[in-house]
């Protein structure tokens, strides 16, 4: 998303360098990058109340950091990439550091690469990418997956620890090269250290693997969390496919989240239209559990969600947006679409959120 | 303040851009910028003691940050502003983020400007410009609008907890647009979200407005906190003017809080004398409590505060001054100069320092 | 260290800067710096486990920052440099804030540098300069100066609070400028404030003095400690020398920690070997306890730490490296190799780490 405005960025300090040193031998690049969104959002949860607030991340998430590369000759460079959380509304870029993303990498235009650090999960990589709302703002599902939301496999594994649904410290990462036959793909290992499950530092281990068929994406994940202290198996499995049909881009997947005898199956169908500089978004989300989380029975608890939106691109970097979203929990489930007050058991919620979002 | 050196970070990005990529349709800008304060500092308590100690920030606010710009075509542009906290002395950027000032924009040449998140309140910027310690150092007057600072009103709205003196966050300001009559002014409502009182997250409202009348500058403004659940109306207003008489810039303001039957009034009167890279800075304030703050009666209770300063301009970035500065309480007052060792009622404290300023 | 990468960026902005404004009068410079170290890491301790782990900065401590310097004529210059901590393998920077470094300096070629902020003491900075692990990795001694790392000098000194080994804040120091005797040297002066021991503000006083004899460099420092409440007089002197033979560079040190009754001396014997782009390097260190730390007699603890490492270099800016390291334990000393599980009194622990370290 980012690429434009920093490959400015890196042009800007190559070419003086360049125009100095004559001929560059090592070519090398530096860049502050970032994205600023707020928007001022309405949200409602039947029976319990409403909250007008300004929201942060809603189109895509805020965020600030420092990325770059360095040519080593033969095909080989060495790269960093330091992503920081930001909060556009408060300032505040909590939790501290850079965890996002903080990963150092050897790279070889047809070995692959070489990834070692703090990253998304292989099965996170291969669930947002096909959400048209970026896993964030109110037309998100990020609550279908967040530790302690509610009686799921995630609370069951988890408790109100971070997890290992979107990130993994410690990681070691292998990724395919570019590559003619349109396969992508990459193995992740990440240590648990000290085997106790805090700041993400979870033993984790898993892969995905995607094929470009012309307009059809296809892919697959999994990933699984083992902690001798604490955490038994806890396996997360993605598929899902994409087909870009020009004047409409469809999606559809399946996230499958697994810990002991507790099961969560997420469903997502989602269209994007655009038309010159305008968009137009739509999602379907359902969460489904089964068996049991704890002691407590959750079959029959699901939530459906759908949302939909407008984006209108000011510019490749900055654009206005609009979202609406509903969300309808069954059984005891009690998600609220984001921002909403805490949820009853079988609540509805919904919500309304207009912002800007800009990409530096 | 750093108008100057990040001119000279945007043009060198841009300079280059535009080089390589022939006419630029689009400008851009990124820049990294801050300020580093150091000085040394002695301050007395009569009766309690001294402290000597090096502080940050005292002549300007040491900080550091990123802001960029984007022009969208048609007068209209997009831009954001990052600013975080910074301790010379100690390296900590605390509380943490950037919680200086966090905003992104919409502005329009005509139209004005749209700036969402964390910014100074209407009040706080009406009264700091006309301060010629810039609200920092041991000749300011930041004591007299902390919480938990004493008998006041802020004390009684906001107890231990953050206020929206300074700053307040989830604000969306209007901003007017330069024009030809010299009027300026800005209007701002923040969202208090689950108007609970913390992080600056109050429910506010409230404008300024000013005017430019040749050497002569005149403004007003007023804020108002209303949390449901904790706070009552709190309000805060500033009127002040200036004269630029050439050889010496004078400047006047009030300041008054006021919540439920507690009062207090800020006074400043304030000179500038300036001769070549020579600067000499002269400020009386005084706070003048009123009524009952919580059951206590602060009537009588009251601070006058005497500062003279020296500042030497080594470049327009860099700056070497001194600052020598007095306080009297009466009443129970227990205002002492920044540093100084927490006072007694009706205390004197006083204090020197000296120290360089360096923006990037 | 970072001076080549550093420079490569100053050169981006002054030469767009120098391009567009014709002849620059004075000359302004601004790099966003840092290092992204990773390594996989195996250690054991025996009979008590072992932990195979991602580490950050085993070659030199992961990092990122923002420096800069103004030309300010005849001469002076103003500079400053902010250094944060950075864990690669999570993306953690703590604790907040630049508590690596925070300074800003007045300088003149003629004259000397004036320093205010947080630094390196003088002691540590004549012990890690002779340390071929540059005081980090499995084959660095930071444990032997950690407060809390057992009965020491510094423990009973510090307790588990931070220490001033290595940095001190609110610190101003003045350093020689470059002569032709080469002679080089600074004198420190910290405050300790409130002298309440907390965040490094201690009250410390000290220097160091070094001499470049051809090949051979030769240098002493020492840095004393003490708060009016919680510490008596902490004494750390350190004495090392060098000497550059060509096919081996050869460094040789002793640094001694008194507080009361408790001393503890360091001893340090290394060497390092380059070829081309190859390097191997070699330490020996030992800490001698001695008397008695608090009530505890500490005569006959000790360590005897062994550490061997390759490195090849990829690039100026990049290297991978492997390092091995052993540590044996005497009386109730209970160091470990770092990362290896807490030891038992007289325990030995080794381990062994291969990574990968990038400078921007």
């Amino acid at each position: 998303m980012n690429r434009r405005t920093t490959r400015i960025h890196s042009i800007a300090i190559l070419s003086a360098l360049t125009a100095l040193s004559g001929a560059a031998s090592a070519q090398s690049s530096l860049n502050v990058f970032g994205v600023m969104d707020a928007a001022v959002r309405r949200t409602n949860t039947d029976g319990v109340g409403h909250v007008l607030s300004m929201a942060s991340g809603s189109y895509t998430s805020s965020r600030y950091g420092f990325r770059g590369k360095e040519d080593l000759g033969n095909g080989l460079s060495a790269s960093f990439w330091l992503e920081s959380f930001l909060s556009t509304d408060t300032g505040l870029a909590s939790p501290e550091g850079f965890q996002r993303r903080s990963t150092l990498s050897l790279s070889h235009a047809q070995w692959g690469e070489l990834r070692m650090g703090r990253d998304f999960t292989p099965t996170h990589q291969n669930w947002s990418r096909f959400d048209p709302f970026n896993y964030v703002g109110i037309g998100s599902v990020q609550l279908f997956s967040l530790s302690a939301a509610g009686n799921t496999p995630v609370t069951a594994a988890f408790g109100s620890n971070s997890n290992s649904i979107q990130r993994s410290s410690n990681g070691v990462q292998y990724i395919l090269p570019r590559n003619s036959w349109g396969v992508e793909g990459s193995f992740t290992k990440a240590f648990g250290e000290s085997k106790v499950s805090a700041n993400d530092q979870h033993d984790s281990i898993g892969g995905r693997l995607g094929i470009n068929l012309g307009p059809v994406f296809v892919s697959a994940a999994s990933y699984t969390t083992h902690d001798d202290k604490t955490i038994s198996d806890f396996k997360d499995r993605a598929v899902a496919a994409s087909w870009d049909a020009g004047v409409v881009k469809l999606s559809a997947g399946l996230r499958r989240f697994e810990y002991k005898d507790a099961k969560q199956n997420n469903y997502l169908i989602a269209a994007i239209v655009p038309f010159g500089a305008h968009e137009v978004k739509f999602s379907f989300n359902r969460a489904k559990m089964g068996g049991t989380a704890g002691t407590t029975s959750i079959d029959g608890d699901s939530a459906d969600q759908l949302a939909l939106g407008y984006v209108y691109h000011l510019s490749k970097r900055t654009v206005a947006y609009a979202t609406a979203a509903t969300m309808r929990d069954k059984g005891n489930a009690r998600f609220v679409v984001p921002g909403s007050p805490a949820g009853k058991a079988g609540a509805k919620s919904q919500g309304f959120e207009f912002g800007v979002n800009h990409e530096f």
